[in-house]
């Protein structure tokens, strides 16, 4: 075996992990067994995992042991333990979707997000907790207990994908894929202090999982570092148009420019937002400046009113998928009120306010491109709040008046839903009360690359990924 | 001056009169005169045309004479004179769209398809009657009167683009643009014996036309002969994906496939269909037989279920464009009552529904597909009835029990709007009280070269295309 502690083991990143099995320092087996021991340790408390697949892993641990011995070692992540959002479909294993309805649904193919895993030799631990049909932006799960921030176990985790977010926070696997259709991926990701992605839309494969809103829905990895993230995203095989840049890991640093125009929208993403909050994500423009950033102000004029509007977009999909399965509203007892109540708005929207809602959305689109005409990434924060305790339905921001707290946790996220094009969520720093605060970089469509780039280049500069929660 | 009579003149083919211009035999002004005297003649009595152009359309012709004269002849549409239906936006000239809502609008921009006749030296002789905002296909329009048949002038010339179909099949020019969301090009065409296409969607630019139903609206030519119809429709400068065949009507003779592969969908597309019509399409297929068709029985499985569950698309777009304009509901009591009536029924239209037309329609373009994967081309009356009487809103249709006429007029053509795929009607014969009948040819996407190869070779062994309306 080895030397290294389990906590070593368990917070190491996917490259040094990858050279360590090259070098056969560690097997497989260990890193697998240091994250078992996490969620043994912590999962339950944090409703982190729906489905632990111990035997499984251990199983696949072996094999990737004995694959790598034989010199037959794939990419990467052959050998790393990860885990998947439970609305990805798995071959015979359980995919609840957070959900009552499909609490005993056992999938007879894979997602193909579930392909890709098993192709690059990654080992999956388990399905993760998340918000009933990654419908809701908190994490709050009725049926399986809500997804606990581990930073503050008393404060959520974001979600939809919360329990990814909490999993890879707390070294029970070195990454995760979540889907991200309002926010799902970065929200939480912002909220514990982890690399999130939600990548262009179209670039990856969204078959096998279980939709919200199929136009809006975005498969992503969540990470604990950018090149973490870069990795799982590569394996997740997106397809790019003829003369865009692939993203490669090994490309990152020296992909990056070293002169850039990075775009700051005052008006939308810096308004009406907590002052820690603010001042974080202020101090990290700031910093980006010294890192040879050119930054000026963007507008993006009809954005705020577009997403008023384009939100019928989503619920509408949202009702329509459920009521084309015949979960909705045949089987309205068995959803919790909140997913419940937006299946039932999102059934009285009108096809002309729909409509609507897509020349509201051409709206915002062209709005970005203008932006990304002058720029090369806008920053804002990810979330104008920290993490909000459990079961806080409203908020009150920089001494406002109260709103509700899903709408804010939504409100800086949403747009990139819309305009289809990428957005990662970086950690940027802690409040005085400890909890972590995310840097949102937006950049324009296929522009993942670059905006990887320009990430590693702040996280190179700062120590915040370095921090891990302290679970007891 | 020139020795033929006004008549002969007015019926000659694009092709005759082009080349008659270009040897100086006649001059555009002839051309104009004659097309001129017939308006003058019918125009009222048919409501034909909503406005004229007389003394623009004799300048237009003095240019074009004087550069035809000097040697700069431009292609063969130059100096040969057309109208457009009255939903095309004409610089300075008033654009009613058959509205009383836009009665007195006069647009300070062309459409795209009037500027394309402007750079092919067309003459404009003036804007056409249609259905109400393009909204109906039987051409009554409660503000301008019927369109009138001119082979039985108690009977409906069809619609929307029915005034443009008179105008053809009365001398009045020699080509028309009409536009297709449901069947508006081929109805009228069918009705009054001459040739209408309805082109792949995305072919055509619909700029500056008055929306019905943005995601079907097509415009295309209403000629009276298929190669007529091929110059109008290159007219329209139309753009093909890379690798697509580009129609010329010079080549339409030589693409025609010795042999190929007609498909007959006999449960949807011959069943409920008046028995005169019956048996002239069955005629026609009978004659393709001759012309080295395999014809095969086709069947497009999710058809009838989708055509149902589509309606809600057009009927959802054209609401919400009108509420877009602040028309509808603010001026309602400015529609006929059939318009009003589909809006009012469209405004109610749920998301959720329109959400699961959209996926009906995905099924009707796979069933197409499919057939087009086994055949060259899909042979169907355009219309199950000829030309029912002005005003009557039911019909009884091989002796069956009485449905809207409106619904079927539509029934047959309405299933290329939602597949996207070009259609074409020409004439296949008359019923025995002499009111034309339609033969629809449907292709598969980017296939209009074949068609109207394929459309040619018939029309090349019959004689219904040379028949005229008398009119008194």
């Amino acid at each position: 075996m080895n030397s290294r502690s389990e906590s070593e083991l368990a917070f190491l990143s996917i490259e040094q992990a990858a050279r360590l099995l090259r070098r056969r320092e560690i097997s497989p087996v260990d890193l697998v067994e240091a994250a078992l021991a996490r969620i043994e340790q912590a999962s339950s408390k944090l409703n982190v995992f729906l489905t632990v697949l111990a035997d499984w892993a251990r199983g696949q641990a072996k094999k990737a042991e004995s694959e790598i011995r034989r010199g037959r070692a794939r990419g990467p992540l052959h050998g790393i333990p990860v885990s998947l959002k439970d609305n990805f479909a798995t071959r015979g294993i359980r995919t609840t979707a957070g959900s009552k309805i499909l609490a005993g649904w056992i999938p007879d193919a894979d997602s193909d997000a579930a392909k890709s895993l098993a192709q690059a030799g990654a080992i999956l631990l388990g399905k993760t907790n998340m918000h009933e049909f990654a419908y809701g932006i908190t994490g709050e799960n009725p049926h399986y207990g809500p997804s606990r921030n581990p930073w503050a176990p008393d404060r959520i985790s974001g979600g939809s994908s919360g329990g990814s977010a909490v999993a890879v926070a707390t070294g029970m696997g070195f990454g995760s894929f979540g889907t991200d259709t309002g926010g799902s991926i970065r929200v939480p990701s912002a909220l514990c202090s982890l690399v999130g992605l939600k990548p262009t839309f179209g670039l990856v494969s969204t078959a096998g999982v279980v939709p919200l809103g199929a136009s809006f829905d975005h498969v992503g990895p969540i990470a604990r570092s950018v090149t973490d993230a870069c990795i799982l995203l590569e394996a997740l095989d997106g397809k790019y148009p003829r003369g865009e840049k692939r993203p490669d890991y090994r490309k990152l640093r020296a992909g990056r420019p070293r002169r850039f125009r990075a775009g700051v929208p005052k008006q939308l993403y810096f308004d009406r937002v907590d002052h820690e909050v603010r001042e974080l994500v202020e101090g990290a423009v700031k910093r980006f400046e010294s890192l040879g950033a050119r930054v000026e102000e963007v507008s993006l004029p009809r954005l705020e009113h577009g997403v008023e509007q384009a939100t019928n977009l989503i619920v509408a999909e949202a009702s329509a998928y459920h009521e084309s399965q015949g979960y909705f509203p045949a089987r309205a007892a068995e959803y919790g009120d909140d997913v419940r109540g937006h299946l039932e708005y999102g059934h009285k929207v009108l096809a002309v306010d729909y409509l609507r809602g897509l020349s509201a959305r051409r709206e915002i689109v062209e709005d970005f491109e203008a932006a990304f005409e002058r720029v090369d990434v806008i920053l804002a924060p990810t979330s104008p709040i920290p993490a909000p305790p459990v079961g806080e339905s409203q908020v009150r921001i920089a001494g406002q008046r109260e709103t509700a707290t899903r709408a804010e946790l939504l409100r800086f996220t949403r747009p990139s839903n819309l305009s289809g094009m990428p957005a990662l969520s970086i950690p940027c720093g802690f409040t005085r009360a400890g909890l972590p605060v995310g840097l949102q970089l937006m950049g324009p469509r296929w522009g993942e690359a670059r905006l990887l780039s320009i990430a590693l280049a702040y996280e190179e500069a700062t120590e915040w990924h370095k921090r891990h929660p302290h679970v007891t």
